[in-house]
C-alpha cells in the first residue's frame, strides 16, 4: 500500500514544521514481531549450532521484523548522500576548503568517490541530493543555522528519500565543516566535556584543533539556553544534510524500511530524534564505528554496537554501503542453508 | 614461476616430517615492500582525506606486499575447509555426536552449509577435505593424537592446498571436539589459566564445560613435557584437520599467498608456527574473532586484530569468507577512484 505523503506530513500543521515533525514521532510504527519470530524458528533448523551465526542472526530477524516479512528481502537496496554546505567552515574548522563539498558532489556524479565503488560491489543504488550548496547555512557561532523553513525544506528532502518499496536504505553525507556540526549537536543534546566530542575530522590538529573544539563549546551554550528541545537543537546547530538525513530516517520508520547509518556525523543527525524518543532509532543500526572520538561516545549513549570497525572516517555512506555486505551474507545464510532434516544432520545430544 | 612441490618439501628430510617443516620455517619470503609502497602512494592520491578509509587501505597494501603486484588481485580467492575426527570425542566434549563430521562434509558438498552460501556471496571457490575421518585421532588424554607419519601427512594435505596463483586464500576446518584440540593446544602453547582457555564450543555448558576444562587441564602437562617444541604439540594435541591448516598457512607463506584464517580453532592451528617464529603468520590476517573465550586470547598473544568482530563461532571458514567482501570493497575502491587531479577536487589547505 502506498502511503500518500501529504498523510504523513499533517498539511494542517504546515506552518510549524518542529511541531509537524515532532507529532510523527509521537506516532511510530513498530517492527512486526512475527517476522521477527519466524526467522528465529528458521535459524534454530539449520545446519549449524544454534546462534553460531551470532549478529548475522540479529541482523536478518532486524530485516525481517523492520520489512514485516519472512523471509526479508534485500533486492532494492539504496543509499542516499546529502550534501551541504556550512556558514561555520569560513573559520576554519576543516583542512579542506569549503568549495570541496561541490566538487566531491560532481565526482559521486562521476563516480570516483569511494561510495561510489562500494555500491557497485554491493548492488547499492545511490542518489547524491545536493542541498542549496550556494547557500550555506548560517554560522551558528552568530545566530541558529537554519530558519524554521530552511529546515523544514531540507527534512522533507529526505522524508522523500524513504521511497515505498525499499527494502533497506543507506545514509551518509557529505559537507565540509560538519563533523563540527555534529560534535556541536552532540555536546548540546548530552553535554559532558566538549573537546571529547570534537575530533580531527578531515584531518586537522594542533592549534586548528584547539580552536575548533573552542568554537563548538562557545557557540552551544546559547543554543542551549534557547531551543525548544533537540529537534530545536538539530535546526540551530546541524546543516541542511544532517536536517535531511533526520528527514530520512523518520521517512524510513514511516514506511518501515530498515536504516543503515554511517559514521559521526550522520549518527549525530539521528540522536536528536532518539532524545526526543528512545526508541526512534530501532528500525536503525550504526553501520561501522569511526575513530572521530565522538562517534564511539554517541554510540553508547545510543546504546548500540557498530556492526563494523575499521577505523574508517569518510562519511558519504561508505561504511553504511560496506555493512550491506554483512546483510547479503545474513540473508544468504538464512535463505541458502540446509536444515538439519533436510541434509540429514544428526541435531544435539540431549 | 611455478615452484614444484619436491623442491618445497626437502624431501631429503621426509623421514622427520618435523624437522622438515622447521627448516621450512627457517627460510620464509618476506612481502615486497615496494608494491606496499606503491598501493601507498595511489592511496594518497584518491579522493578522500589521507587514511579515510582506514584499514580498508592498509587491507590493499597488505595484499599487494604479499601478492608481490601492485595493484593486487582478487580473481582467484578460494576457501579450503579441512574436516577431521578426534579421539576424545569420544569423553563427550561437544553438544554434537562425532558422525556429525561426516554429515557436515557431505552437506557441505551438497551446498547446504553456511559457508556454501558465503562463497556465493562473495566469490570465493571452495573445496572440502575430508581427512580420513574414519580414522579419529588417538585420545590426547592416553597419547600423542598423530604419529609423525600421520601429522606428515595432513600437514602436506594443507600444503598441496596453497595452489600457485591463489590471490588470497580462506582457511577453515570442521571437526567434532576440536574446541577442545584448540583450547589444549593454546594453553600448552602460552600457558595461563586453562578455564580461560576453554570455553562452550558448539554449545556445552555446566558439568560439561567443566569435565571438558579438567580434561584440557590434564592431558596437556604430560605432553609439555614430553614435547620437542610447539610443532610437536601441535602434532600431539592438534587433529589432522589443524595439521592441514598449519601446512596450508606455510605452503601460503612459501607461494606468496595471502590468508585470511578463521576462529579459535584455525587461529589455534596456525599458533604454533608464531611460536616457532614470530613472523610467520605475517601473511595472515585473523578474519574475526570468536565469542569463544580463548580466541580474543590468542588474537591477544599473536598481536593480532581482528576485522570483524560478529559473534560468530560456526568454524567451516565463514567467518574468513566473510571478511573477503571487506577485501573486494577495499581493493575496488583503491582501482576505482578517481583521483583528486582526475576529479579536479581541491585538496589539503596548507
Amino acid at each position: 500500500m502506498r502511503i500518500p505523503l501529504a498523510d504523513i506530513l499533517h498539511p494542517d500543521l504546515s506552518g510549524d514544521r518542529l511541531a509537524e515533525i515532532r507529532l510523527l514521532l509521537a506516532d511510530l510504527p513498530e517492527p512486526d514481531n512475527d517476522c521477527v519470530v519466524r526467522t528465529r524458528a528458521r535459524e534454530c533448523t539449520l545446519t549449524k549450532p544454534d546462534r553460531a551465526l551470532g549478529r548475522l542472526e540479529d541482523l536478518t530477524g532486524w530485516l525481517a521484523g523492520w520489512q514485516r516479512r519472512h523471509p526479508p528481502r534485500l533486492a532494492r537496496v539504496a543509499a542516499r548522500v546529502f550534501a551541504a554546505n556550512h556558514g561555520m567552515a569560513a573559520r576554519g574548522v576543516s583542512a579542506y576548503p569549503a568549495e570541496v563539498t561541490a566538487q566531491m558532489v560532481e565526482n559521486f556524479r562521476a563516480g570516483g568517490a569511494a561510495v561510489n565503488q562500494l555500491c557497485e560491489t554491493f548492488g547499492v543504488d545511490l542518489r547524491v541530493l545536493a542541498l542549496d550548496l550556494d547557500r550555506p547555512t548560517r554560522d551558528f557561532t552568530l545566530d541558529a543555522a537554519l530558519s524554521q523553513a530552511e529546515f523544514g525544506e531540507a527534512f522533507d528532502v529526505g522524508l522523500q528519500q524513504a521511497e515505498e518499496g525499499l527494502d533497506l536504505l543507506c545514509l551518509g553525507e557529505m559537507g565540509i565543516g560538519n563533523t563540527t556540526a555534529a560534535a556541536a549537536l552532540a555536546y548540546a543534546l548530552y553535554g559532558g566535556r566538549p573537546s571529547a566530542w570534537t575530533g580531527p575530522g578531515t584531518g586537522v590538529a594542533g592549534e586548528r584543533l584547539s580552536a575548533k573544539r573552542a568554537l563548538v563549546q562557545t557557540s552551544v551554550e546559547r543554543h542551549v539556553r534557547e531551543a525548544e528541545d533537540a529537534l530545536d537543537l538539530l535546526r540551530r546547530l546541524g546543516g541542511r544534510e544532517l536536517a535531511a538525513i533526520a528527514g530520512a530516517v523518520v521517512g524510513a520508520r514511516l514506511r518501515r524500511i530498515p536504516v543503515l547509518l554511517d559514521g559521526f556525523v550522520c549518527t549525530a543527525a539521528a540522536a536528536p530524534l532518539a532524545v526526543i524518543r528512545s526508541d526512534a532509532l530501532d528500525h536503525c543500526r550504526i553501520a561501522h564505528v569511526s575513530p572521530e572520538p565522538g562517534h564511539r561516545l554517541l554510540l553508547r549513549r545510543l546504546g548500540q554496537r557498530p556492526l563494523l570497525d575499521m577505523d574508517m572516517r569518510l562519511g558519504e555512506a561508505s561504511g553504511a554501503v560496506l555493512a550491506v555486505g554483512l546483510l547479503r551474507a545474513a540473508l544468504a545464510c538464512h535463505l541458502g542453508m540446509a536444515t538439519f532434516t533436510g541434509a540429514g544432520v544428526s541435531t544435539r545430544e540431549q
